[in-house]
Parts: structure tokens; sequence; C-alpha cells
């Protein structure tokens, strides 16, 4: 057997040391087409930062370990310039002397990953535009910062943020350009509120809704980024995370079935349309287990399984892939986002029928120092209660609970699962109720009718529309003068019993901070024999939406 | 409805504010024979410890807000001597006059707890010898705290162990005296290895396989701690963490079923032997999941979902409890213990098929600064690869990971999930191949015959049986010389292609540090024709066993 894999990162260097792992006598040859595999690319940012502070640390396994311990042909400064099918080798260039020649395969994995998308703008292809995918773009913009002391950032995704925490530790002036009216765009909108606070106490500059038109260099080097509403900024550097598209270009002109944007189309052993080749990592189109719909998802994670799969599959193995459900985290300055599975916006395009949470429960026990809330948005089948997707924002203990819920996930779990979950509870870790469990309450809720809950979205329509007729705020006093819906009225849970005759007529709204008192008011006034439902979220929820139609 | 609770701590809090959601009207009694409802048990130690500061803290809700939020007739000090069945009905002392009274019902929920056993020694009840489990014991160590020097602790339990730490962070001598010889009895001895390291590297004398057999106070005050093999430990305080007794007397004498330990039966709705009392807490017994065997566990997160449950269905919901999987979770000094689900020695009692797996994996990215290892065990089905059981012991991340075990467990998935599982990953929360999957991949792999594994213990017997001839370590030659197993020859894996004929004849095992090199060189030596294990864990295992051997 003789394996060729077209590149040597993630999903290539996975495929390359699981298929020795498989097959002691199998020839494996990887080319690389820059001058380093298997390096670390999701860490490119911190060590920009200086929090990575060794270069050779990017460099998870070198080249002489491939060799000796793996027994890998690996080639780094090998392109493969065309897919010979029929003849089963590629064409290959040394990109350090220039020779041609071809490699013949038995079996072949594309694994060539994704290219960064370059600023379609006049100035985009600028020498102090930088791109950042590998180690050699990385070189190139840490060669630059020493004398960079304003920084623009063209996109607002996982990548760019983290380089805008990363130049912000260095001292640099950063401003951040999203064209779209939020951040991250695999969160929904309301989601992204606290990263945008946080970007700007920590001073970074945000620009959402903003469009870079052109790029055009003064005699001295700066860059001049000219927006479309006339305003500029000048910058010693610009760094463009627009987002990538799959390199399948040779798997294009191979004639290789393509799929959504250009990805390359396989089937759950990663297998092309050719028998003989297969694909991994950023490069393929994935399925999105909750939707069923085809999409690109370019992570880590998933890009190390499929390579996996992908050499199991060659030899003899049935491994499959279960799709991509999007699990993905930025830590941002002290705040940690996350998500997993489908996203509102996803559920509302797919057509799907499901309900969404709020809440912010406190990552550990209230009464053990250093407890802070974290907000989870939990979104699940109307029907069944599947768990769909879930977002959280804050700091410790966030990548717990969407690691625990994207199991809940991948297991096909519901909420009702959710509320009978045995989780870690000490002090320091956790609560009695972790949040997780307290997600599954409120969604359980939810579905038996005991939580008549209205998200603030809905909320809204409804006070339009009219069907909502009222909203009573019923926290403290105090809390209700530092802020509240506009129209609320003010009745503490406390005094609601007292004071029933002083809630308004028809159906109503009530909330409290952050959904706990609205519900057991809820529970009061439904056994009262009134209309009405609680705010999910209460009015934490209802800030973070207020923040997303501010940047709207 | 006139629901009365006996018992106001987890349980009963729980249902009662269950109770009060799911029916404003109803007339609520919650009878506690304390001062305190509501209080933060598992905060006791830190509150000695001074980590958390302020007394209130540990009041997780005030009487004030029982009575007015959840309109609960809260009464602290009211002792129930007696129930009356037939009469439906509960006799009542109130502890602060001395009045007796009956109280009637129409459901009662019994959620009285645990009571901490008393030393059975002469000198066992001593006012100098302690044990913790209201806020009133913790007021008389705290009373007593800032004249003790030295302090034995009897038990090696969580509490115990609690209290070890937080004793020490107030720079007072503690002695921890086991009678077994290994520390935390819900996890298997050579995982608690490091927690033996960590206790004595942090001045905390341990002594495992002791016994005190009486404590006779001198004219000082001093405590004299008489111990089995002939020693004597002279403390200021002593502390018994010897364990908890269903508080069932109440119910024996009523006539309800009980179960193991005395502890009350309940079926899944938590209804005892008369379909009009309920049980909650730690006073119940419980099925174990994974084996079905009856147990008793006492946990703060099941004593509030299983209250949460009775309430559910004395108001027509059809809650069931699932069983506790005994999900714990200790902070030790800079370690976390935590486990989920069966120990190795449950399965062995229970005679169940199972395989188990150890890893050292990286919390985070091993190039992102303060990557720290973590020993996790994984026990699953040897038949259909179910999760079995899991524990960990290492920094950050342990407890994520044993959630997101316990997750796998409740939803019944398999090794084969763990591969596949889409977990958070950026450099500093995870690994593109979590810890998760890495247990998937292993454990998946000996189920599929990829990685013929041993455990310590298994590779013991086969040596002193004859069925494994030798060892070889394939580390490099500097961590061999560091230690490695005895009688083990070193041929590093990077030379083991070429040195085929100085690996030692017959069935052999290899090891490396953590069982990834052992891995790759099985993986060489199987296609050479040899017939090879690899030691599962690797020579960090083996220390494991080792230090559990110093134990015991």
């Amino acid at each position: 057997m003789k394996l060729v894999i077209v590149g040597g990162v993630a999903g290539g260097a996975s495929a390359a040391a699981r298929a020795r792992r498989l097959d002691e006598a199998a020839e494996i040859v990887i080319l690389e087409r820059g001058p380093d595999l298997s390096f670390a690319n999701c860490g490119l940012p911190y060590y920009l930062g200086g929090e990575i502070q060794q270069r050779s640390k990017l460099l998870v396994t070198s080249l002489e370990r491939l060799k000796v311990r793996y027994k890998l042909d690996a080639r780094p400064h090998a392109e493969v310039t065309r897919i010979d099918r029929d003849g089963k080798r590629v064409m290959v260039r040394d990109r350090t002397c220039g020779r041609e020649y071809s490699e013949t395969y038995d079996k072949l994995i594309l694994s060539p990953g994704a290219r960064p998308r370059v600023p379609d703008i006049p100035g985009g292809d600028l020498p102090g535009v930088f791109t950042l995918r590998t180690l050699e773009d990385t070189d190139r913009i840490f060669a630059r910062l020493k004398d960079v002391k304003h920084a623009v950032l063209m996109g607002g995704g996982f990548i760019s943020l983290e380089v805008a925490e990363n130049l912000a530790h260095r001292g640099i002036r950063v401003t951040v350009v999203e064209r779209n009216h939020q951040l991250l765009m695999p969160f929904d909108p309301e989601m992204t509120t606290p990263l945008v606070k946080a970007l700007r106490a920590k001073g970074v500059e945000l620009i959402l809704g903003g469009k870079v038109t052109s790029i055009i260099p003064d005699a001295s080097g700066t860059l001049r980024a000219a927006l479309a509403d006339g305003k500029a900024l000048d910058a010693d550097l610009v760094l463009a995370g627009i987002g990538v598209e799959p390199e399948s270009h040779l798997a294009a002109e191979a004639g290789l079935e393509l799929g959504v944007r250009g990805a390359i189309r396989v089937n759950r052993h990663m297998q092309t349309s050719d028998p003989d080749i297969y694909a991994a990592g950023d490069v393929v189109e994935v399925s999105d287990p909750i939707s069923g719909q085809n999409q690109v998802v370019p992570l880590g994670g998933p890009a190390n399984r499929q390579g996996r799969i992908a050499a199991d599959h060659i030899f003899g193995r049935g491994s499959t892939y279960r799709g991509t459900q999007g699990t993905a985290i930025l830590r941002l300055f002290d705040l940690t986002a996350a998500c997993t599975g489908a996203s509102e916006k996803t559920l509302k395009k797919a057509g799907m029928g499901y309900r969404a949470a709020y809440l912010h429960p406190n990552n550990h026990a209230g009464y053990f120092p250093g407890a802070q809330a974290l907000c989870l948005k939990v979104l699940f089948d109307a029907q069944d209660g599947r768990v769909l997707g879930a977002q959280a924002v804050g700091g410790d203990g966030v990548d717990k609970r969407i690691d625990v819920l994207a199991m809940a996930i991948q297991g096909k779990m519901t909420v009702y699962d959710l509320e009978e979950a045995e989780l870690c509870y000490a002090p320091p870790y956790g609560s009695a109720k972790d949040p997780v469990n307290m997600a599954g309450f409120v969604c359980a809720g939810i579905l038996r009718g005991d939580q008549p809950q209205v998200t603030v979205g809905e909320l809204e329509e409804q006070r339009k529309g009219g069907t909502i007729q009222a909203v009573v705020d019923v926290r403290g006093a105090d809390e209700f003068a530092r802020g509240h819906l506009p129209g609320a009225i003010n009745i503490p849970v406390d005094e609601l019993r007292g004071r029933l005759g002083d809630v308004p007529p028809g159906r109503i709204a009530v909330n409290c901070q952050v959904g706990m008192r609205g519900y057991l008011a809820t529970r009061i006034l439904l056994a009262a024999g009134r209309d009405v439902v609680n705010l999910s979220g209460g009015y934490l929820a209802w800030e973070l939406f207020e923040g997303a139609r501010r940047t709207a």
C-alpha cells in the first residue's frame, strides 16, 4: 500500500500517524506545500501576543520525528500541482528548486486546508496587509510588530478576535472592523453583547457594520484604510481575518465532486467521489448533525478526527464521521465564549421547531469566593426536548458547560436528561444544582407548561401585536430604579401575593433579573388565574438584546 | 393539600421550594430539628479554613425568605419524635421550649439527612472530639480553632480531606488517620497516590491503615489519641470524619421498609412503602445505575434532585429518579480529584465484564503555557464498550472531563462515542484531540484489538505466571535511567525498528512514560510478528500502583 497525503498539518498529519499505526509496512508520503508540517495553527495568535514565547513550541512534531518515529516520507516545500486520477499519481513541484516530478499512489488523502480570503479591494494585497494561517504568515507579522502602534483587523471572527486580544496585550492599539452587525457569526447576535463590551472595556475600538473599501499606503508606510462611511483608519498593520475558502482547486481540476462553497464532497468514511481519493480537514464539506444540511466548518478537532477516519477506512476499518456540530470556543480577555450545535439563526433558517431559554447561573456555589454568573442560552426541540444547541459567555466554567451540552447533543439527549445530569459538585467547582441542571429545569418546565416563557424577541413582538398588555418587573425597587424594560411597572415578588390587585389586566409578562423570581411570580399569577409569561433570562437577557440592537 | 417536610436542608428545602412552585395553594410545613434551614453544608470546611469569610454566606436562603417568598411554614428547632401513619400526623417537639404537639399531613416527605458516626472508642464522645455536619458543629469547631496547634482528623474521606486542607491553610498542623490503606474509598487505590503525595508535600501527616483506639484528655485539655500500633498523637482537636449513617429511626419506628445500611427504601418517585410518605436525601437507599445494586450515597446534588422529584410526584408529575452514579469531586490543595460511575473495585465485586485504561493527557494544548498532565482512568464494558466509570486526578480541567464522562455514562454512550466527541478546542482550554477523545481512542483500540494492553496489575500477574517473559521500556535512555520497571530492558522506540533482534523472545510487554510511544512500539512489534502488549498508562501508571502498594 502506498498512501500519499497532500497537506501535512491537522488532518494530514493525523491521517499519516494513524496510517502508520495501522500498517507498519505501508509507504506513506506526505507532501506539504509549506515549510512546516504538523504545526500548531491554533497557537499562532498567542505567539504574536507573546503568551507563547518560543516559536519552537509551535512545531508540534518535528520533521525528524515524523521521519524516524512514524517512518513517514514527509516532504515540506512539496506542492502538488495536479492529480492524475487515471494514472493514479500526483504531479509535484519541489518549491526549493523548482523540480517537477510525479508520485504514484494507491490511495490519496487530500488535506490541503483552506486559504484565507484576501480582501478584494484596492490595496488588499499590499505588503502591510496580512492574513494569518501559517507559521510563515506569523513570522512575517511578528517581524513587523515592533513598529506597529495601531493595527486594523478586518473581520470579527475567532481568529481576528484572538489576534485583537493578543495585540492589545502587547500594548498595540487595535481597531476591529466587521462588516456584519455582530461578532462571531456562529453565535446568535445577543450572545455577543458581552464580547463587545469586553473589547471596548479593554480599549479595543470596534466598528460593527463597517466596511473597508480600500487600503492606501502613504510615503511613511502607514496604511490608510478607507471605510464605506467616509471615515478612514491609519494603521501600521492590517490583518484580514475575513474567513477562509476550501483549498479545493486540485480536487476541482481532477473532476472530484464538490459541495457547498466549493468544498470537497465526501461520504461518511471521508471518501470523495473517487474511491481511491479521500479528503479531510478544512477542505471538506460536512453535514450538520442537527439540521442535516451540508456546510463547511473549519475547526481543528474535526480536521484531526477526519484524517484519522480517512486512514481507518483506507486500512479496512469501518469508522465513520458523524458530521460537525460546530463546538467552538474563544478566550477574549477575561471572558470565555463557547458554542455547540445549532444557533437560533440556523434553526430558523432550517425551519425547525425549537424553543430557546436563557439563564445566568453562577459557575460555582454562590457562597464560595469567586463565583461568577455565566450567560447561557439553550436551544431545544419544541416537541421532544432534544438539545439542539447551546451558547455560553462568562468566566471560568463556560467551557465545561458547553462540553457537557456538546455530549448531550451527541448522545441525542433531551432537556429532561439535563435535569437529571449528575455532575461534579463541591463549592469550588459547581453547585448542587449545576447550571446544566438549571438549564434542564427551565427548558423542561417550558415544555411541561410549568414555566410559560417568552424570549426578549417574542416579548417585543407580542407587546407590539397587543397580545401582551403589560410587563411587571418583580425585582426589588432598588434594582428597578437602576434600569428596567420600557413601560414596566414594579411589584417586588415578595409583595406580589398581597398586591394582586395592582397587576394590570390582560395577558402580561413578568421579568426579574435572571428569570428565577420571575418564574415564582409566574406561578403565583397562574394560580391567581392570570394569563402570564416569564421573560426568559430576565433583565440581563433584555440587556443582551439591547446591546445587540445598539450595534445593529 | 397539606405537605409536611421533615428536615430543611438540601432535600427538604428543594422539595419545599418545588412544591410551592407547583402549588401556590398548598400548605407546606417544614420541620427542621436544628436552628438552620437551607444552609450550605458543603461550604462548612471552607468557612473553617477562612476561604469563606462570612458565616452569613453559609445561609443560602434566610428563614424570612422561605416564609415570605415561598410562603412556607418553616420551623427551626422543630424535632419530629414520631410518625403516626394511621393518624397521618407527626409528633413534634419544639426544642426551644420543650412543647410537644402534633401536625397532620396529607403527604409527608422525610429528609432528615444522615448522622455523622461518632467513634465507638473510649473518649470518642469527649468535648474536644468533633463531627462536622451542621452550622452548629462548625461554630463549635471554629470557636476552638484559635487554640489549636495540632488537629487529628479521623478518616480519609471527602470531608476529612477538605478539613485537612482548610486547617493546613490556617497554619494548623494536621494528622489524618485512616483505617483503610487508601484515602477516598470511592476511588480505586492507585488513583489516590497523587493525593497522598500532595498531602505529605503540604506537610499534612498521613497515617494509612491506622486505627485510633482511644482518646484520653490530659489536665491541660490536650487529647491523646492512642493508635493500635502503640503510638499516640497529642492533639488540641480531634475531628471524626468517619462516615455517616442514614437518620432513619423515625421511619424504622413507623414500620417503613428499610434497605441497605438501614436507609429508607423508596421507589423511583421517592415514595416509601407508605404511599403518603416520601423520602429524599442522605437518608434514602438509591440504586447504582451501573451495577443495579442498592446503595447509600450521601451527596448534595442527588439530595436536591430527589427532593424535587418527591414534590413532583406528590403534585401529580411523573418524574423519576434514575439512581445515583456517584459523581464526586474534591479539591486538595492544587489538585482536583473527581470520579463518576463505577470504580474497578465495584465492577469486580459486581462480577461485571470490564476493561480499564489509564491515560495522562494534558489538560490543554501542550504548547500553551500552563499545560498540566491529568491522570485519567476509564472503565468500560468489555463487550459493548459502554462507559462504566471514570476517575481523574490533576489540576485544571479534571472537573470538566469527569463531567463530560458523567454525561456519557448517563447517556449510555460508548468509548466509540468518546472517540467522536466534539468538544471545545482552543489552546487555553483543550486540545484538538481532547483527553476525552484520547480516552476513546485508547479504549476503543483495546476493544478493536489494535491496542493490546495490560494494566499494571495484569502485567504483574502475567510476569509472575510466566505468560509475559520480558518488559521492554521504549523511552529514551535518560528517562529509563531516572527509574523503570524492575527487570525492564531499554530500547527507545525510535531505535526499535532497527533493533528488533534485541527484543527478548516470547510474549513481552512494552512500556513508555504514558502509553503513547508504547502504543506505537506495540504496533511495530505486532507487525514483526511478535506477541506484545502495551502497559496502559506507562511508567506513570506503574508509579501510581507503586504508591498504593507502599501504603497498603
